[in-house]
């Protein structure tokens, strides 16, 4: 297999399954940690900090950097910062966004008509929802973190992201700008930050539409395993396949 | 103008706008019920128990007939009484759908995997949405009372149900069965219970997309009038054009 200087990996369904680890993935961290390679984690969940996704990497055995984990809440407050320089930003979310935003110097308001940024918030409520919608008729530019629709649990499949972010659009007929996967912000991000050339990076995943289809957007090779949400089998039948595809990452050592 | 034997008039924007009643549709209806025709009020909002209504109704001088009372909330306990008897039901939703529900002698569950029915819920969680989207994927039939997508208040457009709605819709990929108008479900539990032919009914209202467009997929006869979301100018340029077109209805007198 062709070597990288940059790895972007996806975490649910790449590293981990929920609260398991995938250990094929965490023996091919381990191996480009010691030819000197810092992976980086690239995930669209915006509810956790990065200290956050330290700490469960950790539990499974990676020591990554912080410097290396890349989130869509990270990613849509780098965004805003570097597009929107000294606006009001109101957003719904959890601490991921929240933090994401205050570290980037985002001044967060209540409401407001210049920018809002949507980020998956469990203690949702009504009130949020009229507020974002009234922001967004007033003009104010609708960022969402992800477009997912929905993530596994332990009960099952719950409504994602992009669920939430498909009821304010529905509302308002407003389209919102997506940051995560399968857009390609979060790898430009890593590229303009580390300074990398595209043809250094791969993007390592399960999920053909989220994980390849965000490389194959940004523009740089990509990397199937079968671990996760799509089959080798289905991944190899799309009209743009991964520029590889592997059982498990062990296969790339 | 015909004249007919059963007047089906949309609230909102027809009959009052917000708290405001529109006078010369309280003068049409003092008209009808002159002669003897009491007209059916027929409502997208499903928050409201039909008490509600009447009392609202009665503030702006209309004295209505609690039977003739037709919100999507009643019409979307009709339909599952109709439906799906015995049947257990969850559901999403005020007191108005939650009491038309029991008045049908509905069975309402916490969690189903027969039938979940939605309408709009301002104490809305991410508890319930999740519970909806997991029976849903679970095999349990959707419902929902109605497809708005905001309604006003002094506030500006506030999502609605239709919103809701959606986010389900998008994190399930499920489509649901929707009640109110633009369906004509109201409309034939009216002719149902009151044994109307179509000929001898009429919709009345001031929205196309919803009033106009019940009357015409029901099958009878439709009057706009130019007292709410639709301008007469706009209402005639649709292809399916209304039979009738009014200012307001004390042209109808």
């Amino acid at each position: 297999m062709k070597t990288y200087k940059c790895y972007c990996i996806d975490l649910d369904g790449t590293v981990y399954r929920g609260k398991e680890p995938i250990n094929e993935t965490v023996q091919f961290v381990h191996h480009l940690q010691q030819q000197g390679k810092e992976p980086f984690f690239v995930t669209n969940n915006a509810s956790q900090t990065p200290d956050q996704v330290l700490s469960k990497l950790s539990g499974f055995g990676i020591e990554a950097k912080r410097s290396h984990i890349m989130t869509s809440a990270m990613a849509a407050a780098k965004y805003i910062a570097y597009h929107y320089p000294g606006k009001d930003v109101s957003m719904i979310g959890e601490r991921g966004l929240h933090d994401a935003l205050l570290e980037n110097g985002v001044n967060i308001v209540s409401s407001s008509k210049e920018v809002f940024v949507m980020g998956i918030d469990r203690e949702i409520t009504y009130e949020k929802l009229a507020q974002a919608c009234l922001d967004i008729r007033q003009g104010a530019t609708f960022i969402s973190t992800n477009s997912d629709r929905a993530f596994p649990n332990e009960r099952g499949l719950m409504p994602g992201n992009g669920a939430f972010t498909a009821l304010i659009q529905n509302s308002t007929g407003i389209e919102p700008i997506f940051i995560g996967k399968p857009q390609g912000h979060m790898l430009e991000m890593i590229r303009l930050e580390h300074q990398y050339e595209k043809e250094d990076m791969v993007m390592i995943g399960d999920n053909y539409d989220t994980d390849i289809m965000a490389g194959i957007n940004f523009g740089i090779d990509t990397i199937h395993v079968n671990t996760g949400v799509t089959s080798t089998e289905e991944a190899l039948l799309k009209s743009v396949r991964p520029t590889g595809t592997f059982e498990t990452l062990v296969e790339c050592i």
